[in-house]
């Protein structure tokens, strides 16, 4: 898929949530037995979409991903559904562009080093989204508690990439010390670093997977040492341990914690200041990259026509 | 579609209430401008489903039905999606098997006289199965706010059905006179027809249409004469005004009210008792149908391949 429409396409969310024209109910879990169901309906204009992603930890050894995912993109007057597309897929991208907005947003445009933590689907695809928005990058480290999944992911990046030096670590101290940006796409529930605030400042730090109040990506210097915190929806970050144990033990305030939208309106970025995103993701960004994709989809009359 | 495999579906999805080997989490809600999105997952052993059905009152306007529906099949043990259906038509059929069930297990046999209240899809949907249930119907009655669309329907039916009689009536008190089995399937939120008790003894009055508390199809004296009165689901017809009211107002107490699935361990109908049967509908129904449907394709190599 091409990177700059899903980028543009999440940059569209960003602004619709500035307009306020949006309607998006909370995401419902439901459970059964380990297993859960997340429904993500949401509603702009022209198009309503629901997303449901399925997580089964066990999965894997059925030989299925843990994660799967519908997406159902629909009119939003007539409520004719438009398209179905892979869910699974539609999140990958639309994550990678998130964190590709905040590297955008976020960083220098000369920054040369960057580190990557976690090496799974979503990992591979904020590294892409980075290197799609920072062309200055020399080297890439890169760190997964399994070190063949970091293997596989740099021997990916080879072929698109090939003149950027991959650096496998073995542990995260090291990609921290020698990144100017930090990247975390993990389910971890302890902080995947110790840092002293030395070894942070003036770097621009991005938590993509910690989703839930049990998990935190980052310690709590990071959070307490930036300059800047964005998060991409202000009531679903209190759902991460990066943003709701620092709240809830006062080490930052409510206020100090931003709409990440806002940048679109007057970018504040300033160079060699300490920041922290963190983003939980949101329904909105599945309904503009999908209606995007689908639009692109009609256009090129790519995909399958279905008879119902 | 085969209507005794739907119909043994539904059955099937009566005894997995019996023995409770399932997962059905409350239908959920969202509501954008005049729109209504409902949600309904549930689980069992082998599958999960989800069905998501979109309620645009002002559909018809842009040459779209009002009601619009997916329903997403998955594996429940690896997560794998297995199936994507049109979720309207597989609620047009599984609603109408829940007639269907409702002529089998409380009418008697030699029944030879009929009305239909409603004569949209779903009217037409309980006609067949109504007749594909009691086959010395003689007489069809069929009432609609609407007269094309009895007309429609008789005509539909009569190419299926050459042998029977329709009559389009102008009133339900013409059709709840001259019927056995009198089957509503309207939005309507006042009862259909006013009546006194000598009207309505000895017949079956089976309820689809009222799924709200505002909705109310059978008059409160159905309910108050009926030797018994039986809902698909205990807590969901509740739901229902034809239910909600009577209750509310102490018209019935709560433990007249049966659960339906009880018929299939003990069919306690007698001949010439006053029945009333409310069906809410319930996701279970999709499930057990959804996934006898994927099961029938795969045999028959039936459907579209996916790419995803």
């Amino acid at each position: 898929m091409d990177q700059n429409t899903i980028q543009a396409a999440v940059e569209q969310a960003y602004r619709l949530v500035l307009s306020q024209q949006y309607n998006m109910p909370d995401r419902m879990h439901v459970a059964d037995n380990q297993n859960m169901l997340l429904l993500m309906p949401c509603f702009s204009e022209k198009f309503f979409a629901a997303k449901i992603v399925s997580v089964f930890p066990e999965a894997q050894q059925h030989g299925q991903p843990a994660v799967n995912g519908v997406m159902i993109l629909s009119d939003n007057i007539s409520g004719k559904p438009l398209a179905i597309m892979d869910g699974a897929a539609i999140t990958a991208q639309r994550t990678g562009a998130v964190g590709g907005l905040g590297v955008k947003f976020l960083t220098s445009e000369a920054v040369r080093t960057a580190g990557v933590l976690g090496a799974g689907v979503q990992g591979l695809s904020q590294a892409r989204y980075l290197l799609f928005n920072r062309k200055m990058i020399k080297i890439l480290y890169i760190f997964d508690l399994n070190k063949e999944f970091a293997i596989s992911m740099s021997n990916t990046l080879k072929k698109e990439y090939p003149n950027i030096e991959y650096v496998i670590v073995d542990h995260p101290n090291h990609l921290v010390e020698n990144s100017s940006v930090i990247i975390a796409a993990t389910t971890t529930k302890k902080p995947l670093f110790e840092a002293t605030c030395d070894g942070i400042m003036g770097k621009t730090f991005i938590s993509i997977g910690s989703f839930r109040p049990d998990m935190q990506e980052f310690p709590n210097t990071v959070i307490e040492t930036a300059d800047d915190v964005f998060v991409d929806t202000l009531f679903a970050a209190k759902e991460s341990g990066d943003i709701a144990g620092p709240l809830k033990n006062h080490l930052i305030t409510k206020d100090k914690i931003k709409e990440f939208a806002g940048l679109l309106e007057e970018n504040t970025y300033l160079k060699n200041k300490t920041i922290f995103f963190k983003s939980v993701g949101m329904a909105l960004f599945d309904l503009t990259v999908s209606s995007a994709i689908y639009q692109m989809a009609v256009e090129n009359n790519i995909g399958q026509r279905l008879d119902f």
